[in-house]
């Protein structure tokens, strides 16, 4: 079977090229005689591959010297966990959370489980269908933390600002449109970020985090402990390497197809197409306000819910995948990170246009 | 250039037919139209990889259905923390530590950061050349749980016999020999492996526990809680998905090469051959006592260590890689895990006699 469009919201498409990259030197990379996965993360080879990752993380980032690029393992998942371990203090077990769906949730459980997560704004009252503005933040200047979620896969939403938050640290998930857009990393304090969205697959765990904010807490684990995983460059046990060296070749990738920008433009122009195609056709309804529309997560429903089923069925028999909604929210959600080509964005439009036509 | 013998002792070399395998499918797997790396971890296609790589370990292992098997991340210095975190009480914060080297060490720090590590026995005042017998250990019987190291990389030693540790759960670390050899999982409560040695790419690590260990304490971040980890079958958030396929590949390769038993069996035969040609040639040394010899890595010293450099690099000329021993060890290590073949054994044999030949 040939490739398919595959619209998951995570793990997801991968660039072509670099599959075939990694396909091409799986057995035996460069001259090493071996494969990525078996070779020692302390060699010679594998310690050129990682530090380049970082190095062109910290080039398509602009990442200022003065933070830390760290690799981990757990994903967002444990961050939600690891970050008011790290930044909450003895005297201060407050945090301010921007609370814009079900990502969010999790974390301001987690940081309630350590201390108490106060929500600075919630956008739950209108089912996350959109992001709180910035005169509408409550926020604490005492808090240890502000944590927001930059864009959200379930409900279709995204940050089109970034907070200002005074002089409290900016925490940031953005795990789903991380390297989408051009960021400021200088206006975070800690930003973090699961792989298999926009960097590769599953399993590794990206970390930016500014230096003074390590060793805020002291005797937590070790490998929970940014300050002795930033002291040890990521390598305070094995790594997940393959994964990293996964993350290599797409930030390659990145910079091969302009950088940061260029993609962001690509990006702005397929969103725009798909949602215009939903918005310009009775046939299909997006839930989100317009002004918070994610441009990597895009739902839809079908005016008539009882033709979902068949809907998703023709559109895999036409190889493009993955369309179904998340249960919360229901309808048909299409993915559409950097590695989704235009290709894929024009033929997910032409049979909606086709199928709204035969069924509308 | 043609591959090597890699003698690493993690990450390691893997089965040729399993890379071969990997590389054909990595950029479309099966008729899915993607590769591994791009599906959904909740995908029908993937749920059946990670099924199937669960039930192959279970039958490949013999695990009793009382215990969960879950693929987790952050290696075993993760699990060094979250083992204490789940198995030490509110009212029992002692267990017994058996303490064999540089692992047990770590083991032990971050068990004291929560409760208190009791050391029931130790062979560090003979630079853990040996592994302490049955009547060395001196076990509290009221200790939350027993831990040892079942083999230890650094000084190539091997525990030769499941320890009786009466109604104490037992926890074993056996990362760098899980499935070398024959375990019966039922003496354990708790056996758990980074999977970088005998099971596949660095970044999944395997828990077993038996299922009355679990929830023992409540609370826990739910990414380190085993209870929440088994109630969502290693689902909680995206697992690695890749890890766990090649993980899925290993175990197939074990099956087809007669399961863990005959293994055992070749393993026992590769050890055998090259720690005879090192006790046979005086310019060889091997410091462990013999009891307590690993199958897994073979520490050897030069009778002249001036010439170690000189080893080193001929061995490399010849394509045996990363034979040079642990900074703590010194002298040389060649890590001959189950996918280190027979006649990698014999390049070595055959280099080490003709450069002592050579040169004694």
């Amino acid at each position: 079977m040939a490739r398919v469009f595959n619209f998951s919201a995570g793990p997801s498409v991968l660039p072509l090229s670099v599959l075939q990259k990694a396909a091409g030197e799986l057995i035996e990379y460069g001259s090493a005689g071996m494969s990525v996965m078996e070779m020692s993360h302390r060699s010679k080879e594998y310690m050129t591959i990682i530090t380049q990752a970082e190095a062109l993380l910290r080039e398509l980032m602009q990442v200022p010297d003065n933070y830390k690029v760290l690799f981990q393992q757990g994903g967002a998942t444990l961050q939600f966990a690891t970050i008011p371990m790290n930044l909450l203090t003895t005297f201060n077990r407050n945090a301010d959370y921007i609370h814009t769906g079900i990502w969010s949730k999790k974390a301001i459980a987690e940081c309630n489980r350590q201390g108490h997560a106060r929500i600075a704004a919630s956008s739950e009252a209108e089912n996350f269908t959109r992001i709180p503005r910035q005169d509408e933040l409550d926020l604490d200047p005492a808090a240890a933390y502000v944590h927001m979620t930059t864009n959200n896969t379930i409900f279709g939403t995204e940050f089109p600002y970034i907070p200002d938050v005074g002089d409290v640290p900016l925490v940031a998930d953005m795990s789903s449109n991380i390297m989408s857009r051009e960021m400021d990393v200088s206006k975070f304090g800690l930003i973090y970020a699961g792989a298999q969205k926009n960097l590769g697959p599953a399993g590794v765990t990206l970390v930016i985090i500014r230096e003074d904010l390590l060793g805020r807490h002291a005797g937590l684990p070790l490998m929970l402990d940014y300050k002795v995983q930033a002291e040890k460059e990521s390598m305070l046990n094995t790594p997940p390497t393959y994964g990293i060296y996964m993350l290599g070749l797409v930030l390659q990738w990145i910079k091969e197809n302009g950088g940061i920008a260029s993609i962001e433009k690509k990006n702005i122009h397929k969103a725009a197409k798909l949602y215009q195609a939903i918005d310009n056709n009775d046939f299909y309804c997006c839930p989100t306000e317009v002004e918070s529309r994610s441009r990597m997560n895009v739902p839809f429903t079908l005016k008539n819910p009882d033709l979902d089923a068949t809907f998703l069925a023709e559109a895999e028999q036409q190889g493009l995948m993955n369309l179904k909604g998340h249960r919360l929210s229901g309808g048909m959600r299409a993915s559409i990170y950097n590695a989704m080509s235009e290709e894929g964005i024009d033929a997910l439009i032409a049979f909606m246009e086709d199928f709204a036509n035969r069924n509308g």
